[in-house]
């Protein structure tokens, strides 16, 4: 039996909750939790604000743990090893995007958290790809939110031919825009922090950020009109999209990963007249994933984070819920 | 004095207007002019739907025409040449994206008919590097609307990675669609044209369109689901943009370059889940005017054009506007 805290409808405070996971699969992996991040994405989950939550639903998908035990096809990790778990726990694996190295974007994703039980347990299982070795250096107990909230502002620098002579702006110093920031900053770019909450400003530099606006102040929009390459929204609030789009220089990228409900209304000029975009990711894949915890171990980057004993779970999604959060929780199993 | 044609306030008919370009600038190339292209933004900038005409306007921006004289510091073009002007006719050149091979993204760029006369004329001015070599076997009857049209749909191709084994969709068959349908089928594309116009589903397929669907029709769209990973807009008016997102596959992107004047509603996980993208731009820079016209020239890529004389170009106006170009008319001098 695994024994977790599941929320048994939406909402609800999480209880305690065992269940039976079977034989383990053929391509499975068992990961013996050490540690799991507080993501915003747990929140919507449980309160099912996405219509796709399945009852009861164990959150938690930014896992930190030792592999406990393999299926006999799992590959690349073995008994013993220390391994992440972020957003993603399966992909089907022969379809054009797996194939091609997005097994992120695979059509039958199967999410950590959705139909699948996740990370707030003292085990959780997920498919061989998704498991993957955390670098030696790398702070077990802080690592956690690198698996979704860090992947998360990561592949866009990857994705995108961002440069170390880009500049970088993020909007949000929360759990994902601080880690942005730290990331921005190593990879070498021009990083400024959007932030509505002025006292965010020192710990924004603190975090690397080279300025700092205030993402509701219009005079420090049109201070940097031109001047973006990249833009990371990581916020789920409606903004002034059209003053973001003009931070942006020819070729600038406006990208959301912060799933923001109201249509964002773009102006097609604003688009054609500098040959813009504006785009969104989910996480990242498998390599992706390696790749930052590479770059993070080497740069010596890691969340901001606030502990609490997994009992305290309902503690936390409070403390989270008021927005008290500095940067990113971390339950400790 | 250049003797051109003029509309002397916004949605005027054009009349006989005479002008004296004084000495020839030190960077300006002179043309004459043989034959032009009618371009909806010329309509837009006579209508002065943009705001930013100045008047008199001399309309004309896909110029063919032999150069008769170059200013002292004008390079890469001798009176003689045969040669093509666009959109733009200046640049500051020393800007970054100017340096940088961007000249179209030049914050200080003059289009050719914005405050400067275009070619609806015998002779027109421009900067020497928007004066562009007409490759030998290119038909210069027929070249002009490549200068504006052409590279407008051909430049998106160009930038953004599209591979001979990326599917490609075209929305709206007309002067930039057309034009669009066969540079994809020659960049070795599978083309989905979109159109609402069913008498233009032959036409479509006789121009290198592998499938024809029903822009106005859901099934249609459904059917695409998930398959396309670039589809060029070149329609101004809004569309279903949600089953527009819905064509394309991972990672795809829908690339405006009509002008659609209502913005875009587009919501964040529809960008989010499959890493997609939705961008614009105008035209290009003056190194992919070159290599479009070489490309067009070795694949024998020509608009399907209907020609007017410049004395009826009031005519050839208001054929445009009554939907009844197939599919860019073309003014000879």
């Amino acid at each position: 039996m695994i024994n977790a805290w599941a929320a048994t409808a939406a909402k609800q405070k999480l209880e305690p909750f065992s269940y039976d996971p079977g034989p383990i699969g053929a391509e499975e992996v068992e990961i013996a939790v050490e540690h799991c991040g507080l993501c915003h994405s747990d929140l919507s989950v449980i309160n099912n604000e996405w219509g796709i939550t399945s009852f009861p639903v164990v959150p938690g998908h930014e896992v930190i743990g030792r592999v406990v035990a393999v299926g006999p096809q799992a590959k690349g990790v073995k008994v013993g090893d220390r391994v992440g778990l972020g957003w993603s726990a399966q992909s089907c694996l022969h379809c054009h995007p797996c194939l091609d190295g997005d097994q992120h974007l695979c059509a039958e994703v199967v999410p950590t958290i959705v139909g699948h039980h996740g990370g707030f347990a003292d085990r959780v299982r997920a498919q061989w790809p998704w498991v993957v070795k955390i670098p030696d250096g790398l702070s077990a107990a802080d690592a956690g939110p690198l698996m979704c909230g860090g992947i998360t502002v990561f592949a866009p620098l990857s994705e995108f031919d961002i440069k170390p002579t880009s500049r970088v702006g993020v909007v949000g110093i929360g759990g994902l825009g601080h880690l942005a920031v730290k990331f921005a900053n190593a990879w070498g770019c021009e990083v400024t922090a959007f932030t509505s909450t002025d006292s965010k400003a020192d710990e924004a530099r603190s975090f690397g950020a080279h300025n700092v606006v205030n993402t509701r102040n219009a005079d420090d929009l049109k201070s940097l009109a031109g001047k973006l390459d990249l833009l990371i929204v990581t916020v789920n609030v409606p903004l002034d999209w059209r003053a973001m789009l003009g931070t942006l220089g020819p070729k600038g990228r406006l990208h959301v990963v912060g799933a923001v409900l109201k249509p964002i209304p773009v102006m097609a000029f604003d688009l054609i007249s500098q040959q813009k975009s504006v785009s969104g990711s989910p996480t990242g894949s498998p390599v992706t994933i390696n790749d930052m915890l590479e770059f993070a171990a080497r740069h010596n980057i890691l969340p901001q984070t606030e502990h609490f004993p997994i009992a305290r779970v309902n503690d936390a999604i409070e403390h989270l819920v008021a927005g008290k959060a500095r940067y990113r929780v971390v339950l400790d199993m």
